[in-house]
């Protein structure tokens, strides 16, 4: 069993080494760019731990770890042209530093890169491609979904879930179930990684939604109440709904309004946040986050072996999650 | 064997009772649109009566034959957001019907799902994905040369010849050899047919660009002269470069100057039209078409089977190519 540092230091010697054609230039250097700007690479390296389980040469996860990576950034490429987004990962981003052609035919050849990453997988290779596809698929449905909450009026806790479920949290379950996959590891102990993954995205996904609002600026590395002044409609705003005063509900929306034209982006933040406080909304996200938190150890308990084989996945969990449970 | 009729209703009634998923309906009803608006099929037609040379159960090959065409169309659709294309087919393009975003997004998950329609394929399978893959990537590649011609001072014959082939010509390869593929053809007899259809390919995109100057606006369909509107580097304006005298040439690339500004279309189409007129660049046209064309037939006639079976292929490139040799 390798250490975390022990696989991140593998992951990072692969991409380090891993090189994306010369030309056509302009097509490749958005693909360089992007998959240099860093970021956690949280997925690959639950690729490689799921491997890992089973298995101690991790190298041999290496491509399908690389495929989540490039297909996540991908998404994000395409993301920030749709959400005019000009920085990413404190840089600019891609269809900023070049142009938007540029980021849509960059994007198109990076999804189909992640692909290509497959294809000298031999065991399990045909349900390696399903589970990547549907994944795939699933993160466009969520991306949309999340398109079309904002100007939609009504929008439930559950359709909240499983927007979030499709767009950030699949994939963390598909990372580990194609690590799974290419370990050739029983279908229960592919489900169960799978669902852990999924799980941990959707408690990482509230916590995050918390943190925007209720977090430290300095070690949140975003700025605090950016959901409120973009008028997201985040588990604590739909929460809210649920469990605030007519009165109250109807100044919430109102505060949300699409037309509505935010004065003093600060007083904003306050009078959201107060509303936010009254429902108790954070005590309410926090326990549904423990929900799935529960469910997703649940999983990872359930796995066949010996625990300290998943021990690296607990705490990296734990890590991510921000608690100890 | 069946006619190039029972071939096209083959398809037609297949992809008359395909449908993509209803929701979420902003996701899959540009899908729906853009694959509603027809066109020749020439793709899916190609992978169906490569798969019909070996077996006579057709339907098998109409996932793969279903593949090519929504990539095909996905690709278009990016296309004409690039492009900023406002008509497809006669009809509102998908970014100008929904919006770009819809487009970009739509145009994604299309990419991802021609890898589904695959994925209940056994025999090849590892093959007809590579092929794919590889064929996606280089129309990726063949757009991005595209692009970059329209900035670039000097373009060769030769590297126009390879951004065509890669644009367009290599998915009419693909179309036929993954026919070959889920019919089990041989190594040979596939790669016979990739080289017959990427020739085929080469020949109607030189054979285009003679009718976007030369053709009948009648039969032609588009309006004559529209390449040279756009300024665009074709086979007529880079031949001509070769064979005009130094003035002409000069004349002819301040035509096309980016900055240079038209004034009245019909004298503007005719001034070009009259010096690749003295280059005699039709002729130089026809005769690279015709090479590439009879080395299209020479891998046809290749082929390990008896030449009746490939005669609907060779009757439909003649038809494609409106000429009979």
């Amino acid at each position: 069993m390798l250490t975390f540092e022990a696989l991140s230091k593998t992951f990072s010697e692969f991409i380090g080494t891993y090189s994306f054609p010369s030309e056509p230039k302009q097509l490749y250097d958005p693909v360089r760019y992007i998959m240099s700007l860093g970021g956690k690479r949280i997925r690959p390296l639950l690729a490689l731990a799921a491997y890992n389980i089973y298995h101690d040469n991790v190298e041999k996860a290496n491509h399908a770890a690389m495929t989540v990576e490039v297909f996540h950034n991908f998404s994000l490429l395409h993301d920030d042209i749709m959400d005019n987004a000009f920085k990413r990962r404190g840089k600019d981003a891609v269809h900023i530093k070049y142009d938007e052609n540029s980021a849509i035919l960059s994007g198109d050849v990076m999804m189909i890169w992640s692909y290509k990453l497959l294809e000298d997988y031999t065991a399990n290779i045909v349900d390696i491609y399903k589970v990547f596809t549907k994944t795939s698929i699933e993160v466009c449905e969520g991306q949309r979904m999340d398109m079309d909450f904002e100007t939609r009026e009504e929008v439930s806790i559950l359709e909240y879930i499983e927007m979030i479920t499709l767009k950030t949290s699949v994939l963390l379950g598909a990372a580990l179930k194609m690590g799974a996959l290419v370990a050739d590891a029983s279908k229960q102990d592919q489900s169960h990684l799978y669902e852990f993954g999924k799980n941990v995205g959707i408690a990482f996904q509230i916590q995050d939604d918390v943190l925007d609002t209720y977090g430290d600026e300095a070690t949140f590395g975003k700025r605090i109440g950016g959901d409120i002044l973009q008028k997201k409609k985040t588990f604590l705003y739909l929460k809210s709904l649920e469990l605030l005063s007519e009165s109250q509900v109807e100044r919430l929306k109102s505060l949300f309004a699409l037309d509505y034209t935010i004065v003093n982006e600060a007083t904003h933040i306050e009078e959201v946040r107060n509303l936010y406080n009254k429902a108790f909304v954070n005590v309410h996200a926090d326990e549904t986050k423990l929900v799935y938190q529960q469910l997703a150890f649940s999983h990872l308990d359930a796995i066949s072996v010996n625990k300290e084989k998943t021990e690296i996945l607990r705490s990296f969990a734990e890590k991510l999650l921000n608690r100890k449970v």
